[in-house]
């Protein structure tokens, strides 16, 4: 059995001990970052059904089509491999597979598209059906020292091409797709994968999720950069700001709120604390100076094959922080009409506290 | 209302057209290309809830979380909008939008993610739930004349990226991956999102799905290239091969058989073909040569927004095909731990046949 086998073997031999405790008799997995952290199968999601079954005893299996079989005999020690033709039913195959499944209760991972659900449900007996986001979430919110080296990698990474960036690129008078094509390319000059990259000038910056456009940036506005890359399938994830020539009194007082609160949580984090409690260590500095109403989104989110995955550090959820669980640190305040400033890291959980895994400079940044 | 709302507003229409043929009460569309067709608007899938929700008849609603809501305003004029705050829970949200929902049929997209219809199915006490396919294929398959020029655009400027890339790639020495990296520039200068890309040496070509890798080319192996880009969301998809030195005898012949099969498509479709003759039309000739069972997929799928949908071209699919249909043509023969041959074109379905969208050359490419 090779290493990466035992990894993966290891790996399913975890989620089959959740499944005994939680009383889950199959686990469905299709493509996703559940595929490739359970098998290391980086299959794209299509209309064609890939779905790894996970029995709660036994030997895993997984359908698969024909012309993409051959990418899968490397793991064909851990599995049952099923290959189904172009005029074959799928669907059906995983039916025969699970011998009708009456009665079950079957788990599915959340990124399985529903036409694939649908059928399923259509095909297979089962008495319960639920998502296998508790399963999973126990195992991939905490990652091991490979996970965290490669995180750390992406970071660091992220974090060179910023700072090249903002000593090397001209802002003003060009869009906001020319910058983001700059940065971008030193992404890729480190090796890393773009994952995504908002690029958002002036009052764009105070749509937290804005989709990079054509607008102009202007003389003395700020532009807000939320940018990630891939290292070997982990990603980073960082925002920082730039603005173009002196900022306004208003936007040095905001950005040193937003700055005091990702500060605090970086400070405040212990291994135990309900993740709600993360949230709560930034939103009570924002609040406390006034702009509590204008901080419209959670603090964070877990970070490492996803960009968002478990856990969420947001208002009512009380699971507890475990040592290696990494997440996002991102504290923003937006001012419709007008600018928005966040300043994001990403943190992982030590014995002790926190360790932030970005490093470039979070001072105000003024650029031509 | 703008122009853009006019488009949307009737694709909508159309829908509910549909629904109230099929006895369907509500249509949830999550993001992805169904989002994009029916209001132009491209959010990313992700564990923040977004749902379109059409009713059978009257307006159209959307739930969207508070940090994206800012990009919905230039659809209000089509849609009623409901903004959750990250602590709501936007499932029991769209549960009180459609009253509870007892004894309604819903239809939801299929690539709608489960872990969002496992709580749908918990929250609301629908009589049945189904696949929205049967809906957005009537819509979708055909395609009017301002996305067959959109689809034009992306084709010929792919054309025209691999034929700058075989004049200017040198290919022997270099890995899959770095020759990959050239093709992928030529298709960003032409202002092209590259949306996949297989680049696949010798042996791997026979893997029809191949993950590009770090093989080193090798004089005397062809190099099979699967590729598209998207202009304006809308995607081409085009498969061309190069041969580094001279071919053997056997892959001329294989290479010839081949470029038969995808020629007989084009010559021989004829709007109201079922979708499975246009398989049989390249399978004839494949099977006639005597490489049949080396012909492991179907012959071409629809492309549109996305690289793959309806309707297929398969044994089995007898849906007819509607002039303005657009599909790929890419028969293929796939000879173990030797080399595959496939050569893909996009054809577009007319009032006396097909056209081909693509133009590339199809002879055998010999290069360094």
């Amino acid at each position: 059995m090779s290493s990466d086998s035992q990894v993966y073997g290891a790996r399913i031999g975890r989620v089959q001990q959740e499944m005994e405790q939680r009383d889950v008799d199959f686990l469905f997995v299709t493509p996703s970052s559940d595929l490739i952290y359970l098998l290391g199968y980086g299959a794209h999601a299509s209309e064609r059904l890939t779905l790894l079954g996970i029995p709660r005893d036994g030997e895993p299996f997984i359908v698969a089509p024909q012309l993409e079989s051959m990418r899968l005999n490397e793991r064909s020690d851990l599995l049952d491999i099923h290959v189904w033709t172009e005029t074959e039913s799928p669907i059906e195959l995983v039916g025969r597979i699970v011998e009708g499944g009456q009665g079950a209760t079957i788990a599915v991972n959340d990124q399985t598209w529903s036409g694939f659900l649908l059928g399923l449900q259509g095909e297979i007996d089962a008495d319960k059906w639920q998502s296998a986001t508790g399963i999973l979430r126990e195992l991939r919110m905490v990652k091991d020292e490979h996970e965290i080296a490669l995180l750390r990698h992406a970071s660091e990474s992220t974090d060179a091409a910023w700072q090249e960036f903002v000593e090397t690129t001209t802002f003003a008078g060009r869009t906001e797709i020319e910058v983001g094509k700059d940065l971008n390319r030193l992404m890729t000059e480190r090796g890393l994968q773009t994952s995504f990259l908002i690029s958002a000038s002036g009052p764009n910056s105070a749509s937290p999720h804005y989709i990079t456009g054509e607008r102009v940036i202007q003389e003395g506005e700020p532009v807000l950069f939320d940018f990630g890359g891939r290292w070997q399938h982990y990603t980073s994830d960082v925002t920082r700001m730039v603005h173009v020539g002196e900022p306004s009194d208003e936007y040095h007082k905001v950005y040193d709120i937003v700055l005091q609160a990702n500060r605090a949580v970086l400070a405040g984090v212990q291994p135990g604390m309900p993740c709600e409690d993360v949230d709560k260590l930034a939103r009570d500095v924002i609040t406390e100076a006034g702009y509590g109403e204008y901080f419209i989104h959670r603090v964070g989110h877990g970070l490492g094959l996803d960009t968002h995955e478990e856990p969420y550090m947001v208002g009512g959820n009380e699971t507890p922080l475990q040592v290696g669980v990494t997440f996002s640190d991102e504290p923003g305040i937006y001012l419709d009409g007008k600018f928005g400033v966040r300043i994001e890291d990403l943190l992982v959980v030590t014995d002790d506290g926190a360790e932030s895994l970005n490093h470039a400079p979070r001072d105000i940044v003024i650029v031509k």
